[in-house]
């Protein structure tokens, strides 16, 4: 993957430096791809830049590949790793590339915002002025009536996002911050502040998916990850139709079918790359996929267990907060990031000791498109 | 499928319509849905619609089905199917709701033209002032050089289109014309007129996936259509990087895939429906999927074998150029027809007599980003 943040380097030169440099890991420059698959979420409206698929293909020399690009919203990367997942698993392909890419600081800021809100409800939500981060802030304003979360305590979220973050060179921001930080940044929807929000960034990441019978030709056995469960699951579109405030259905859901999937449960996992676009999701995210009890997710983040060395590490890169969230690259950047931990070829300081599976959780809109992945190195 | 052509209702309308009268044709309303792929080129630009995935799951009722959007430029419909059908052949899914839809005609025209033109090279293409007309043009100058195809024998491809929509009763165009319309109207580029062009339309059309499995619960094992074969192929961004003017690599590549997945050959062939966008791309396709020899095809136009009741028939519905072209939806509207001709329930006038095998071809970008797809009914 590249650097996320705020980059000079255009759609094209992220997707293909991305690209690149996964297929030299794998050794797999030169050889005959079969699809290519693009998660991006809005490349027409952010870079002008349409037909992704096609011209992709082309720059990389991929030419005659297959090329589809995949849009589910800021969960296109782990859709467009599902779908080259079901292609090699149908026997349609042996070997895929997947690139998740967004470039979305190459317009103004209220060209973006415009761009992202539209993903809303337009009938429930955005005609009334409603944000992602509005949304946010009623989901965090009800989690604190609930379950008596304080502001402070919120406040540790993006502290330990960034803690890790300061420690991996790929992250947009890379510096440590403080609770008293959080709670002196300026609102952006009450009860959430700035360092409660995920950055505007630009990036790219890329994996390589490749059958039994590829790995073996490619002689990569020991290099490969096996993808051992995805679930995938909608919700309402807008959350006033939803059952909960504090909870996502279609988290649960997903996370239910992967596991199956799988065979394996929360409580095997040993690290974790959740969606955390906002400081409040990664409690409700926690507790759906059962890592800690309805409203007692705060609890095991203060004790230390989702720290890198904690007993369930969560979001060891940065997450959201401090990685950066280029919409349709994060999915994919999750993916990279349990893949490299399951290698154990992590930065040392940021790799989580001996993990054996790992899973990451991608949404698409606010809370309604929602890819759950579980991966093993065994 | 709706009716094609310029409408009055929504993407969401249209989408639902189409979506509603499969579930209604298959019996399969109230089932449970494992994944809704929906195939869409430019939503958020012709309609300020975004997310269109999930927006679509949750008004037909379908959540918590999987969501995915898949865009491939105009292939996006074909994309979308052959998706729909990876998820089926991988065991991921056993019942997926696939739709194709765009609604063109809310922006202005200019508008209209400027997102399509961004699937062009831009830079070797479009930062000319090339259109899709203008490359279309270049092939069929270049055509006549090589091959003697006069301006009056092209004409007969147009004509032929309408006459076939002029019975369909959902044809965007359901009105004859002559070889002296076609010459007597506007130059579009040069040696394309007007009539030799598809129009920009609104449309949706929906096909429901199914495993064996599933099918045999459903009791549908004599309705359903099989996929015999599908092949994807890309070729160069840019008509200037590729082979050929008067050939398309990216179809004979996709066809020779679909052909050896099918395990049929072209003469097996019962019934085609080509992306027929400008008059010229039917006779390079036709010679690209080995319906007739290079430079040929007008041979078997005129001598009616591409008739309804001809040795060959090539869009009995009409084509892009009668049919109409919703970009996204095309692809589906292709397969749709096709299994409506396998199940011999076209209308009388159009029904070619006792097809077993048919085939689409749906071109994404202008002839870079290609899928060819077979189907059987035995």
């Amino acid at each position: 993957m590249t650097r996320f943040g705020v980059l000079d380097e255009t759609l094209v030169q992220l997707a293909e430096t991305a690209a690149l440099e996964a297929m030299d890991d794998s050794h797999t420059r030169g050889e005959r791809f079969d699809f290519l698959f693009v998660g991006a979420q809005n490349p027409d409206e952010f870079t002008g830049r349409s037909h992704v698929s096609t011209l992709l293909a082309d720059h990389l020399g991929l030419v005659p590949t297959g090329a589809i690009r995949v849009e589910s919203g800021p969960s296109s990367g782990a859709s467009a790793f599902e779908s080259g997942f079901a292609f090699v698993a149908s026997g349609m392909a042996d070997l895929v590339l997947v690139i998740g890419v967004e470039k979305m600081t190459g317009v103004d800021r209220s060209t973006a915002v415009r761009v992202v809100n539209r993903m809303l409800s337009q009938e429930s939500e955005s005609r009334y002025g409603a944000t992602p981060a509005a949304l946010a802030a009623l989901m965090a304003r009800r989690y604190m009536h609930d379950f008596g979360l304080t502001r402070d305590e919120l406040s540790q979220i993006p502290v330990n996002a960034h803690r890790n973050g300061a420690k991996n060179p790929l992250a947009h921001f890379q510096k440590e911050i403080t609770v008293e930080d959080v709670s002196n940044s300026r609102i952006v929807a009450d009860p959430l502040r700035l360092y409660d929000c995920c950055p505007t960034s630009d990036g790219a990441a890329a994996v390589i998916l490749a059958s039994d019978k590829r790995i073996k030709e490619l002689c990569k056995k020991d290099q490969s990850i096996k993808v051992l469960g995805i679930g995938h699951a909608t919700d309402y579109l807008a959350m006033q139709h939803r059952q909960s405030l504090t909870s996502m259905n279609a988290t649960k859901i997903a996370a239910e079918r992967a596991f199956k999937m799988a065979g394996v449960q929360s409580a095997d996992v040993d690290v974790f790359e959740l969606h955390d676009a906002f400081s409040i999701l990664q409690l409700v995210e926690m507790e759906d996929l059962g890592i800690a009890e309805p409203g007692k997710g705060i609890k095991i983040v203060l004790d230390g267990c989702t720290d890198i060395r904690g007993e369930t590490p969560v979001n060891p890169t940065g997450g959201l907060k401090a990685r950066g969230h280029p919409t349709g690259a994060t999915g994919v950047a999750q993916i990279r990031d349990i893949v490299v931990q399951l290698r154990e070829i992590a930065p040392k300081e940021l790799q989580v000791p001996c993990p054996t599976i790992g899973l990451s959780h991608n949404i698409g809109g606010f809370g309604n498109n929602i890819v759950v992945s579980i991966f093993s190195n065994h």
